[in-house]
């Protein structure tokens, strides 16, 4: 039975589990030892929609579609504590594309100590990883916590991975920094979890910085303004403001928070909007992102 | 921005929850109180893998993919406690044919006491439901534990799902009670949680009879026996073993448990395969599925 032999690779490959894990990849659901609040999400990659085949090796999918899973846990301040993987498989991937794309999401698991517990294979045309992800969350960083007199912070990088990609689709060389920017991107788990009890508001910046920003700025009811110079030079403002697919973390605290891993790049006052705050003045930002119904971090 | 006009709409449908939800659709990710063992599977329904659009109605496929889902929680006798919900969208699919799916996933959700607390939208070129669930399982009841003097129990029907599919592939006029099975199949969660505490072992009906009882089978180290006339007549023989998708739930338990809502179809003994009785005699049951690599209940 085909279905069963590509089962058993899927436990060969992602078969070792935590100590929570009490009935793991094979049966009809996976159990896990949980309490109190638990943070979940899901989170799909389509090809032609989310990347093309030859701008990452099935590997890179693998990590890619964890991480990017992941990264609404990190946005939660929660901890990951099971993946659970549904793949859509065409008729061209071979069980060795298929045993790249498990080592890929094994490696991503590794890196934010947790692993697949279950999932599901099915055939398909096209090519789709959808990845739900869990784990405690004893004090969740929502969307609409942030306060007028808030600052905002942000992990890492913005438009890198924008770079990246625009690189990858023109079949430009060079840009390695960039491409794996976009190819392996991290869910900022560590980071999260530092912004709990810290921060009052929190959001992945997965389909650019304007238009995430402008969400949590509508959910919190209040005015966020960034400082252009504090968006780094390193990619051109345009993609730091709509380049998604980063996964840094936004967040609005206080001013004596200062979160680990975290710059400040402005500030939350009374009013609506996202405003960029440069020596020219101050203007409001064009919320739009890459490609509205992409399916990149659309919640829950 | 389309993409959060259509999860207002999703918001509008599904938004309604349970106590336990904490944070529900809309942020980065949904939280939710559990405690101690938690069980958690996914399923997909793919178009023109597992339905053709002129099968069903956007209604049918949103009740039909939160029941297929939901069923490996049954099978585990967990109690269901929430969804995720990631839908892949194709051009074609207006908003009008986004809300019915959306209703017939709230009208299933509904009937099991629960509800999609969150989840994701992507577009695509083919219409695919991923489905993610989860909610306390206490005593889990795995695959593996069936002893050679336990009874076999069986609820509700097997192959008339098979019958109705069939019916509709073919364009068949009638058999409406056998394409209301396909169309509309019930997860078994009464009965998953009436296992509990009385069955040594269980799995859901998803790729027929036979293949699913040699799973069971394989994973216990037992071999297990079928009555032929238990299997009842209202359907041919070859629909009831081989027929998959009704999400009938096969359990192995002592003489004396007689589960509520099950009928015996058989026996366990000390061997291994799985076997058909009848007044002609024993044979082997030739194991195959409906279509091995078409996805269904493939575990976790």
């Amino acid at each position: 039975v085909t279905e069963d032999a590509r089962i058993a690779l899927v436990e060969r490959v992602l078969g070792g589990r935590g100590e929570s894990v009490r009935v793991g990849i094979g049966d009809d659901a996976a159990v896990v030892d949980l309490s109190g609040a638990v943070a979940c999400s899901v989170d799909v990659l389509v090809e032609e929609v989310h990347f093309r085949r030859n701008w990452l090796t099935m590997a890179d999918l693998g990590y890619r579609g964890i991480m990017t899973a992941l990264s609404d846990l990190a946005a939660m301040g929660a901890e990951p504590r099971g993946v659970l993987s549904s793949l859509v498989l065409p008729p061209w991937l071979d069980d060795g594309q298929l045993e790249q794309l498990l080592q890929g999401q094994a490696e991503a698991c590794e890196a934010c100590g947790t692993s697949v517990i279950g999932g599901n294979l099915a055939r398909g045309t096209e090519l789709s990883m959808t990845t739900a992800v869990f784990g405690p969350s004893s004090a969740p960083i929502v969307r609409s916590g942030a306060r007028p007199d808030d600052l905002l912070w942000l992990s890492g990088p913005v438009g890198l991975a924008a770079v990246g990609r625009r690189a990858l689709d023109d079949g430009e060389g060079g840009h390695d920094v960039a491409k794996a920017a976009w190819r392996r991107p991290r869910a900022r788990i560590a980071e999260g979890l530092a912004l709990v009890g810290q921060a009052h508001a929190a959001i992945d910046i997965s389909d650019g910085l304007a238009l995430d920003a402008a969400r949590l700025a509508l959910a919190s009811g209040v005015a966020l303004v960034l400082q252009t110079d504090a968006l780094g030079q390193a990619v051109p403002l345009a993609d730091a403001l709509y380049g998604g697919e980063d996964y840094a973390l936004l967040a609005a605290a206080p001013a004596d928070a200062a979160p680990a891993g975290f710059v400040q790049v402005g500030h939350c006052e009374a009013g609506e909007g996202v405003w960029l705050l440069s020596d020219a003045g101050r203007e409001a930002v064009d919320i739009r992102g890459w490609d509205h119904f992409a399916g990149h971090g659309t919640g829950g």
